[in-house]
């Protein structure tokens, strides 16, 4: 499926006509075109030929337009903060920088949803819904990921054991088509049966099928009441023992994040927090005065009897920000404990009763590999990331991570899991797809193929080639 | 996408295959064909040409790869409780009845998740899964249907409101794709983001891109309590403003039915009930001990400040039984009510702040167009019912009726809703897809094009002609 350098001639003409068109909205200067290509990987930066700035659906279907008549690869931009190559040209073309697509256009309270532009961050929707007491759930960490670009991966993060994925909150999305159509795959009502599921088709699909110009995503209530805990555990199995009843039970904790002994250490040395360097759960409560107490007071009992050293519990609003701050700040505190070194976060599922063996074969794996790996994860859902510290300038640092990221895969396919829970796939997961799909990846190129024959829309993502 | 009389010629001979290759699993006698189509509503019934019981994946595969070599129109039959035409063959061919694929085949305690055979019914399900303490909450009214008429048709149903539909409880799909190749859509983690959402893409595909052969789904431990209330409201929209409160404070009901005066009524004379004869909140809480009693305290407060009449409890669990079956009988209800009469059950969906108003304007227009037609809705979704009574011998009515059914679909469309949301389009519905979707069918029409070029599968379902 490669564009072909014959197909890229057109290049220069259409960024020539964007310029007469859009002006000092569109840039060509190497500096931007490395910032809008990928960093935050060991995966090499390609640039994109130009950087457009769209303000509107008309300019998105114009530039897709013209990216069609000069077959010219076209890669949707949100803040960058994507893990595995999403926002990388390697075909060249255009990166389309929505920074400029950012307002919030409606808000259904009693509905629960709101209707943005993809350029939106979280941090901008929740700072805007807060005063009216909702909030958008999905919170991959990155604060300034934006509502398109979470769309478009897939995205999830501390909260989906509760609120779910994007998949679960988006309702509808318009998008451009490669073909130039504008679709709109679905109406605002919350359910519908109503022909194929256009909205799960585009979320996840990394802008190799259209461009994102609108979504409307769910939202929620501020809960009355929100409590959060530290809590050590003697094992990682105690500690995912305690998840797994307290789903069977129902108890509907918000966040439960699984951090192992490394991460704790990287996380005291970062944000000078003195917690007990053991396996160890943040979590999170939502719910009304009584529920949430309640859920609080059941969860203690799951967890005492699983081998949970003590609770410290965060009510007051300030000590709850600093703790999922730190846990936020996961990967930073691993820069600054192991400074020199780039951290290659990657991460895999797996069904939650595998989740304690994953976490530990991969533990062992770390250690026989020589290497530095700090790990946390969304435990609810069994999903987990590995933060491989490598040092750039030392090959066998870096080939044994290599051995690494593959083993871990490949780990967590056998284990009926899947090579990424929330990053994606990019460039740099492709390789792992046939494994995970095995006829279904045909079935994603023949969808690919029918909806972008001339494979301008994010080309080299996703779908590994033939 | 019509099947050309040419491509049908075949059919006769893969009959005489098949027959050598299943012998008594294969029949013709017009009975069974009958049986075997449409039923439930007002669509002309169109038997397949012949009724094939598989027993394994493999057998589906074999049927598949016959029909593909002799063109041959494939119909998947479940329990053939689909409303909208799904089972017919307008096209003759083949119905596959998974009858004989009704196994549970494993249930994973700790993940709560189970995988089974298409056939299996969501009672056979739940009967198994009760000594476990265990459920599979989605449930469309009918009993015996199976789950994998459920997935291939997004059912959802009186729970979704807070267990979501089909779309949220099927992990990942074993289907045969009109190529004869076999795809898992998804491996059983909870979450992935790697590559489309082919599970997604399968639930609710009405069986025109593939056959299920397997699933996995998802499973709930069974609520410590359960509560029960029956709740009559002065005004629909008392009823509708407190489930808008209840959810905005994030209370986690369970069911929230709405029914309409003609509605309660049809109940009360079917089930021997005597309920006020108002607008009315069937309405069911899970939780613990602790919190659900507090989520039932809380909505008490919200519906009496928005015109509840009262709340009638029923903790012991035989009443709720009773409630629950008369809310279920609903449309049998209606039969025994108007005898004589046959129910075209119909649904919409929209975004809740227009249910109240939707419903209304639905009274009025049922009312002008002089038919009976009780009105039942899942409130918390914004989807409802209604099941036009129609006197099979009075053309008049009928066409009234058929009226009615358009004004609906394009009242729920008006209010940025679904013209389903939970039945599907099957035959029925097709004529709404284009105001629904616009631009979006045709991307739907490319995928059915890219993955079943034959048109075998199902043909003459979900996707508009052009």
């Amino acid at each position: 499926m490669a564009v072909t350098d014959a197909a890229r001639g057109g290049t220069a003409t259409a960024i020539a006509i964007l310029k007469q068109r859009f002006g000092e909205r569109v840039q060509t200067g190497e500096a931007i075109r490395r910032q809008h290509a990928n960093t935050v990987t060991w995966l090499p930066n390609e640039p994109p030929d130009a950087v457009v700035w769209p303000t509107s659906t008309d300019d998105v279907r114009e530039i897709v337009e013209l990216a069609r008549t000069h077959r010219v690869p076209i890669v949707p931009f949100g803040a960058g903060t994507s893990l595995e190559g999403h926002v990388n040209a390697p075909y060249g073309g255009l990166s389309i920088d929505f920074a400029q697509m950012d307002n919030i256009l409606t808000v259904n309270e009693r509905d629960l949803d709101c209707v943005v532009q993809p350029g939106v961050s979280r941090r901008k929707l929740n700072d805007y819904l807060r005063d009216l007491g909702l909030f958008f759930p999905v919170d991959p960490g990155a604060e300034e990921a934006t509502i398109g670009g979470m769309a478009a991966t897939r995205a999830s993060g501390t909260t989906a054991v509760r609120y779910g994925t994007m998949r679960e909150n988006v309702l509808n999305i318009t998008a451009v088509m490669a073909d130039g159509s504008l679709v709109r795959t679905a109406q605002r009502a919350r359910k519908s049966s109503a022909g194929y599921d256009l909205t799960r088709l585009m979320v996840g699909s990394e802008g190799t099928l259209g461009v994102i110009t609108e979504l409307t995503v769910r939202l929620y209530g501020i809960p009355e009441v929100t409590l959060a805990a530290v809590c050590p555990f003697v094992t990682i199995e105690g500690a995912c023992n305690s998840v797994i009843q307290a789903i069977q039970l129902g108890l509907g904790l918000a966040r439960m994040e699984l951090l192992d002994e490394v991460q704790v250490h990287a996380i005291n040395v970062h944000s000078k927090l003195g917690l007990e360097e053991r396996p160890m759960l943040f979590l999170e409560f939502h719910g009304t005065e009584v529920g949430a107490r309640d859920q609080v007071k059941l969860f203690e009992e799951i967890a005492r009897s699983e081998g949970a050293i003590r609770f410290d519990w965060a009510e007051k609003e300030e000590d709850r920000r600093r703790l999922w701050k730190a846990r936020h700040d996961a990967y930073w505190a691993a820069k600054t404990t192991w400074p020199g070194r780039n951290g290659i976060a990657t991460d895999v599922c797996v069904p939650i009763s595998r989740l304690a063996e994953c976490v530990l074969e991969t533990q062992e794996d770390i250690k026989r590999s020589g290497i530095v790996a700090p790990i946390v994860g969304h435990v609810g859902d069994g999903n987990f990331h590995s933060t491989p510290m490598v040092d750039p300038d030392n090959p066998k640092d870096i080939e044994a991570v290599k051995g690494f990221l593959e083993r871990l895969a490949a780990r967590a396919l056998a284990m009926e899991g899947t090579c990424t829970g929330e990053h994606g796939v990019g460039q740099g997961k492709r390789k792992y797809l046939k494994a995970e799909h095995g006829a279904g990846v045909s079935v994603m190129r023949s969808i690919k193929a029918a909806l972008d024959p001339l494979n301008i829309m994010n080309p080299g993502k996703t779908i590994p080639d033939l």
